[in-house]
């Protein structure tokens, strides 16, 4: 067991609307020497890929996926949620729906940003419908980049995200595979990859 | 000249609307070598000040803000600009209103994540009209907590917000000062600090 599932374990909580709480070690506070840990292993499983740059979206994946870059000696980019007044033109856009929150925004890259001699990495925090990593996927096509693959720290195996990935040529890598969970109780997957 | 006020001299630019573009090197783009080299200058500048917790604002400061916590090993801690689902219980929460947006926003922390023996340094990407920092020294104080200084990549000296963090007793380090800008042009301030 991977020091980031002792965690969800151990400190994760599930909330009565099904919501994973994992606020005091990856949202809401962080811990950098685990960040760096987490960081450490997803360099190790993608350093054959070539990677040229990763890539997370604003905000929660900002931190594993800086420390991932700083491990693979990288750029990081960070996709916007909604089209800021700086990034007014010349931009990627794609809308993502957001089961959770039942709301949908864009997601938006600069065309400059990547090229397509480019192999990106995606880091995020969690992989769940996989509608925001679908979106990251759209963007990095339309720049003609390739998708080196999609590194998540937490995975909930029963919402398909997954699924949508390898449909669209992506491989995924997780730390934590969650199978089930209802609160007071959470199940891990048995296969980690 | 530091590595940062070269990045903005060289790479920034001012749009037409005032804004200042830095999004190559901080926002959009991030260049995790450069974090850690302006995470070292913040360590070095706040050593002696028994800092206990780092503390940003979603989500353009938290690639600097984790790299300083990493280099004083210590968690950080990332402020939402909306009450979340899953925080909706035992917050602390604060308005702030943006002048560069024109919009308002709810500031939120949970309450146990600081105690009053807690030591915080804010690190931020701007610091402008000031209004989010001292949104943050609101909720560090709503905990009993010391606010130990506040650290900024880019300070407009010419939008007062040093001012309203030094009426409320917090000491203020910037990287790079910027005392003038006009399309095409950007003036540093002769003074470091």
């Amino acid at each position: 067991m991977n020091e980031l599932e002792k965690m969800v374990l151990n400190e994760g909580s599930v909330l009565d609307n099904g919501v994973l709480k994992v606020d005091h070690f990856i949202n809401h506070q962080v811990d950098p020497t685990l960040m760096e840990e987490i960081a450490k292993d997803f360099a190790s499983v993608f350093q054959n890929k070539g990677i040229t740059k990763v890539l997370t979206i604003e905000s929660s994946g900002i931190a594993p996926a800086l420390m991932t870059a700083k491990e693979l000696n990288v750029p990081l980019i960070i996709l916007k949620k909604q089209p800021s007044k700086v990034l007014y033109q010349d931009l990627f856009q794609t809308v993502v729906s957001s089961f959770t929150k039942e709301t949908s925004y864009e997601l938006t890259m600069a065309k400059n940003l990547l090229t397509e001699e480019d192999h990106v990495l995606i880091i995020d925090d969690f992989l769940a419908y996989g509608e925001a990593a679908a979106g990251a996927v759209r963007l990095i096509h339309m720049s003609h980049a390739t998708v080196a693959g999609a590194g998540i720290l937490i995975e909930k195996t029963f919402q398909g995200g997954r699924d949508k990935l390898k449909e669209l040529g992506v491989m995924v890598y997780s730390q934590v595979r969650i199978e089930k969970m209802e609160k007071g109780n959470i199940v891990l997957a048995k296969e980690r990859i």
